[in-house]
Formats: structure tokens, sequence, C-alpha cells
């Protein structure tokens, strides 16, 4: 039987009415008590306009307190918040909400966009409609097997794919995460990362759960974060490794207040000099594995071992489990990740073939491989399908792959990651011509189809792409 | 479907193999791993000995490291532990082993009864058997749905029956501490309570699942509980009223250390007078209500709180739910305490007509009468069945009644509960006689078949009980 539990925001608001749940970057803030009012009310002007349990509701905002006040009225009504990275272009967009079955749009003002596939409101536009107490009853428990949140990822096939997240995988990701970081009457949990991200949803979750203020900024602004954890007494701050550098760049002979516990790296192993240069500045990072599919982090090192377990990423968190694929009793031997546990989605939103291959009783293959040391710590060794995490963002090489072939001419494509100093890898493609194709028609239409992150820094004209016995592409030889 | 994760003491261990988990009064120490090694070893000694999953398994023992093995040796083999109070008479025990389907009862050394009704193991014999790794396999997973426990509590027939809980009881139940009472680096929690109650049992499990190592007293004493919160950065404690009290006087003109920051309260609201004492001497005291089907607390209120709403248990803990039957809308009016959540019981062993009438779509009817405030906060009125709480020991007036009224010649007998200076409550009897019975004699027979605490302190010969118009006993008119 599925658990039940109050609903997260009613029984907050009614333990701690008057704690600040959320500040903002212009020195405004709500409490858990105006949340639970303000998320009630969208709720019932959603339920107004005929939404209903069960239906798709796609958001498409960046960081605001309306973004978070929607994804709670969602709850409320026992709808499905499909969050949307507001980096894609209009033809990736339309494409997400259309596989998502999503029934309306809300987007903030800034998103004009009259081409979306189906209906669009913005936040005044529904800020405006009468509320009805009447037409709905919000929902005043929440089942963990209910879906709560849907978010794409591409994965191998380059198409893009929902990750269903159930109530239970984020409360237990939460939970998960408190038994590893910890629970402390002064927490303040700093989001600079987009709530339409894993990372950031997961945070805003917290703040309900452990009652814990959150600082949401509309995206990462190195001095602004900088700011916060000097003056601001954030004391957990959730990251990817750029952002690292740049902060410690900007620290210089400073150092963060000792109530400051936690930077949570996730995006990639950390590079040693990095760490080093942290442990100078007794910056206590915790290095971290975890992805759309496991609702955040589910594997954690801590600083303690931040040195000697260099380019790890730690242990599974005490409700997961980890092993390496065909090879669970031999340490350092690369083989395939997978994870389990209740954080673990239950699938992809209807991709039953993608769903059975990856699951193999509970186990979720990652497609990212790795292996385990002696003592048990996870090292990544490459991510899945070749994954390039730029600026912490995914960016799936056939994606982009599959819209250079878009272009007529253009036989064959093959993309990889290059190592940049300020985005950590950026995408480069090479690709095969039957005719000559001018730079500009390229950019035009990778401009239209791809979000300007995933677009290649660089494109190379070759004779042929490099490929093994199979003849299956060989990513890593590309340019070689 | 259930909930897995893995074995909690397992992963522990490999989380934390070093850190000290328990710590004994002559200073000993065991690590986890050390923790994980014994019980693993207990566990194929008791398969060795032909125990197997589903088997059950009582233990009756003070508290000890064995004791604690061989709960988790339980978990391992996934057999049911069933935990005995020790000051039961033996033919409490006998009754509750039979009742319980016990296969053996494993004791320390201490209790050499010879009457058991079955096969009857103590640690020096369990310890004596050769393992065999290759009988049994031992859990690696817990299923949430899986029995771990049962504990006897008596309730309105009189007749002890096992309250079942689950693992996924047990996780919820310290898990809900955790988002109430924060979980620090330095925690320590401290059980002088035994382990056979559920505040015990519950604290022994938060060790695993947080890592966070406890200081197990064999039994309360006030010595060394001040002790160990002066001198042994012990930073939460358990208590009952009674040793509230007895804590304050022996604390003297002198405080606690900074760093403890928990009294956790348990058995009955303290006195204001009391509650004035502990905030005068800065001694966080948070009141709770719970019981055994709630797996521990289920409702605690907040040092803050603490004088503002004197004599109130608090609000219920985030994942659990509260309401007052036939009541929900009326603050103030008094009616029958009803909670739901999932650390409560899924119901009582073999009592499946007792289940069917104290469940209702999940919300367990406790028998115990309150009403919320306007600000929803619980004010327990009068414990269930006229529960008498002594020292943190609870007491059934019905139980002790079916007893008395087993005496040839006692044709009717009343019990309730009367203040007492160093108990909080004892119980004292009033019976009608069709015959001259002596003291001795009674004392006799109550010697035999009831445990010390429950005994009444006074025994009053009455020509008549009150009784109401249907002819029910009204126990708080008793010799009035």
């Amino acid at each position: 039987m599925s658990e039940t539990t109050p609903h997260w925001l009613t029984k907050r608001a009614d333990l701690s009415p008057d704690k600040k749940a959320i500040e903002f970057e212009d020195g405004s803030s709500i409490t858990y008590l105006e949340l639970f009012h303000r998320s009630q009310s969208y709720a019932r002007k959603l339920g107004k306009l005929g939404f209903r349990q069960g239906d798709h509701i796609a958001i498409l905002s960046t960081n605001c307190a309306e973004m978070i006040q929607i994804i709670y009225a969602c709850s409320y009504l026992g709808a499905v918040a499909v969050l949307l990275n507001t980096k894609l272009t209009i033809n990736e967009l339309n494409q997400q909400l259309l596989d998502s079955d999503a029934k309306v749009i809300i987007t903030s003002e800034s998103f004009k966009a009259s081409e979306f596939v189906l209906q669009r409101m913005d936040y005044n536009e529904l800020e405006s409609v009468t509320e009805d107490t009447s037409i709905i009853t919000l929902k005043s428990e929440i089942y963990f097997d209910d879906i709560f949140t849907m978010m794409y990822t591409s994965g191998t096939t380059g198409f893009p794919k929902a990750v269903q997240q159930t109530f239970g995988n984020h409360w237990w990701s939460a939970t998960s995460s408190a038994l590893n970081l910890g629970l402390h009457d002064n927490d303040k949990w700093l989001i600079p990362l987009p709530l339409f991200h894993v990372s950031g949803l997961s945070t805003m979750l917290k703040s309900v759960i452990y009652g814990m203020p959150i600082y949401v900024l509309e995206k990462f602004e190195v001095e602004k974060v900088h700011n916060a954890i000097m003056d601001r007494k954030v004391t957990i701050v959730s990251v990817v490794t750029v952002m690292v550098q740049r902060l410690i760049k900007r620290l210089g002979n400073h150092h963060y207040p000792n109530d400051f516990r936690c930077m949570l790296l996730g995006g990639g192993p950390a590079p040693k000099s990095l760490l080093e240069q942290a442990k100078l500045k007794n910056i206590p990072v915790f290095q971290s594995y975890g992805m759309t599919e496991t609702s955040s982090q589910i594997v954690t090192l801590t600083p303690e071992d931040a040195l000697k377990k260099i380019g790890s990423a730690g242990k599974p968190l005490f409700p997961a489990q980890l092993k390496i694929a065909h090879n669970e009793n031999n340490p350092n031997q690369i083989g395939e990740i997978l994870v389990k546990g209740p954080m673990v989605t239950k699938g992809y939103y209807k991709r039953a073939e993608t769903n059975k291959e990856v699951f193999e009783n509970n186990w979720l293959h990652t497609g990212d491989m790795g292996y385990l040391d002696e003592q048990g710590y996870l090292y990544v060794v490459d991510r899945r399908n070749d994954l390039i995490i730029s600026g912490g963002e995914n960016i799936y090489p056939s994606e982009i792959e599959n819209v250079l072939v878009q272009i007529e001419g253009i036989e064959e494509a093959g993309v990889k990651g290059s190592p940049n100093e300020e985005w950590g890898m950026v995408p480069i493609a090479f690709i095969v011509c039957s005719r000559p194709i001018s730079e500009n028609e390229i950019a035009a239409h990778l401009e239209k189809y791809l979000a300007k992150y995933k677009r290649p820094k660089e494109i190379h004209v070759v004779n042929e792409l490099p490929r093994n016995a199979a003849n299956k592409l060989v990513r890593h030889n590309l340019g070689k």
C-alpha cells in the first residue's frame, strides 16, 4: 500500500506558520502560511479554469515565487507539473508539450512566444481568475505513488523523454539527504540553480519538509552567491563544478562564515586542484552523483574523504543501493552503474519499451560507467551515452547529431565534448557532407531546433567518422 | 509496493564502520562494524539452531549489548523479535509466550526461571553455538511491510495483546523524530529506559538509521543519568515525568552543558510547576504523546511552546495526523483521540476482531480522550481505558481487576490510579467480597499473576462499586 502523509505544505503551514519559507533577491520573503494560502489560491483558480486531478500542467519559468506556488498548486489539485527548461527553443518546447500531454502551459510574463502548440497563460492572467471554493476539493493528503512532477532528459535515443517523479521519490530524496547532511535549526539553503532542474526542485521541497528557509536566486551569478554566503546566513548551497571555480576566485583571501557548512557539488567530479584550493580555504565541498531519474543526488562524498578519495562521488545515501553491472565483487573493474532505492523514478512517461530495457528488478541501468574501489567508493568514469555536462546542463550528443543530419547534404554527424575553461565542457561537431554547406545555413537551422547551450561551438567537416567494427560511432575518437 | 532499503545495520556499517555505535555504563563501547559482525554472528547461530524467516523469537532481558545484537540478529534472519517486560511474573510471561507463538525465549543469565512454557536459552548458551555460514542467507534488504518487533500492551480487555511493529513503522518513527528535533553531528542519545519498551527500542534503531551513538543504561538511576548529561556529552535523553523531577532535584544549582539539547518527555503531561522549574534551569523539556501502537512519540511540544501551552502534548509530527472523533471542527471539545500515519501499527497480533474495532480507514482509535485548542495543540484529558502511568510503565485497571476477581470470594473489583509523589500514579483497588479474605491471601495471589508495579498499593473493601446507568464501572468515582 502506498504511504500516505498529510499534504506537506499544509502540514508545514500548521507547524511553522510564521517561519520564513523563501527569501528572494530583492530582500522580500514569504512565510509558510503565506506560501500555503497563495498555493491553494492558485489551485482554486486552476480548478475554476477546468483543470482537474490527473491533468498535466506545463510550467515554463525562471525561478520566482509564482513558479513555486503553481508547482504546489498542482499538488493540491492532484495535477502533474511538467517542468520545462527555459533555455529550449520553441521547437524543443513544443515537442515536449505534445509528448507530455500537457493541457496548458503557464509561463512568466517574459515568455511571450505565441507559437506554443497549446493554450498559454502567464502569471498575470492566472492571477486574474476569480477563485471558486465550491468547484474542487483540494488534496489534504499526499499519496507516495502519485506522480508529482515530470522533467525531460534525452539519454540514448536523442529524443527527450519525461522522467516521472512521484511524491515518494521526492520525499525519500529529501529525507535521505537529511540523514546524510544532518538537519540544523539555523539551516538556510541557497538555490542558484533552476527549479526546472531536479537540484533546484528538490531543495524547494526540502524547505517544506524540513521547515528550512531557502534563498532563491533567479539564476546563478557569482557575486550574488558569494554575497548570500557571506552576508545572508546561507549554510548550504547546491552548485556545479564551474560555479565552484568562480566562487573560489571571488572569495580571494577571505573565508566563508563558520556556519556555512556545505557546498553540494553535482555535475561531474571536480578536478584535484580545485578540491585542494577548496580545502585550503576551508570550503566544505561535498561531491555527489545523481540524475533526474534519482530525484537529486544519490551518492555523496563527505569533505573528510574529499582529498583521500579524489575523483570519487562517494557512497550511496542510506536508503540507496548501487552496484556495477556483472561485477559485484570485483573492485576497480569498470562497468555500468546500476542504482536502486525509493528515490529512483518508476519510469519514463509513455516509454514502455525503454522502461523495460533500463529497469531490471527495480535496479535502474544508468548508462553511466564507473567502478567501486576496495572500500566501496564510487568513481564515475564516463557519463552515460557520452553525456556532455556544460555549466551544469546535460547535453546528449545524439540529440545534436539528429538535428544536424536534418540539414540536407549533411550525411553523418558526430558530436563530443571538448574541455572549456568557462563551462567545463562544450559540444563540438564533426560532419560528413555531400555538398558544400555554409556556416550560416547550419547556424540558422540549429538556432531553430536547439537551445543555445546545446549548439556546437565548433563544426568540423571531415571525410568520415570514426566507427568501430559494428559500424558504431566511436565518439571519443572524433577529431583524432 | 512495499518500500525497500538496504539492511539498515549493514548500510550503517558500510557508511560509518569505525564510528561509535553504543556506549555502556562500564565505559566500553562498540562500533557499527562490530555491532554488524556480532549481530550477523548471532543470526547465523540462530540459523544453525533451526530458526528461520518468519519465526517468532522472544527476548527477555534488561538493557545490554547482547540484547541489541539479538534483536538485529532477528532482522537478519527475517524473524520477529518479541520483546518481553522483565518486570512481569512467570505467569504473565508464559501467557505472552503462548500468545505470541514464540519458538524460543532468549534471556540474559539472570533469568534462571525454569518454568517457561517453551525452550529457554541464555546468552552464553547461544554464544556457544558454532556458526555455520552455509545454512541460511542473511537478509541484505529490508522490506517495510515486514513485521520486525512485537510488544505487549493490555488495553480495554485487560488481556495483553501484541502490537506488531513493521520495519516501516520504525523507520517512519525515526525520520519523523529527526524532522522534528533536527540531526546534529555531535548528537548522542541516552537510553535510561528499557529496550523492551518502544521508547528505548526506537532510540536503539535511530542510532543505526542516523549514525548516532547511544549511551545505554541498564536501568534508570538518577545519578547515572545526571552524570551522563554532565560528563558524557549526551545531547538528548528520553525520560518519563517522574525522572524529570528527580533529575531537577539532583541538578540543584548547576546547569546542564550547552550541548544538551533535548529532554524528551513521555508518559503523561508534566505539572506546570515542574515545567517552570525546568525553564528556570534552562532544561529543554519536550513534552510528547505516543504509545506502543505509534512506535514511539507521535505528538510533540517544543520547549518554546512549553509554558505557553501548559499541559499540551503539542502537535502531530510531520508525517502524522490526529483528530478528535466526531469533532473535527470544534476546538476545545473533548472526544476520543484518533491518529494516522506510517508509524502507526497495522494491528494487534491474532486480534482480528479488536483490529476491526480500533481501525477505521487507517485511523487508529487510541481510546484516549482529549481535545485540540484553537491552534491545533493537543491536550490529553484521560488516558485510554483509565490507563495508569506509573513511573513510565502502563498499567491497565481492567487487567488488575481480572486478576483480583479470580480470587474466590471477590465478586467485583475496580481499580484506579492514585497520585503518588514518587511514581506519578499508583494503582489502588476497591473490591466487593462475599466472604472475609485476608490481605495475605490477596497478596499471594497478586504476586503470582501480576508484576510488582501493577499490584495495587491499597485495597479497600466496599459494599458496591460505582456504576452508571448501563451498569458500567465508573472508575473515577471509586472511593468517592
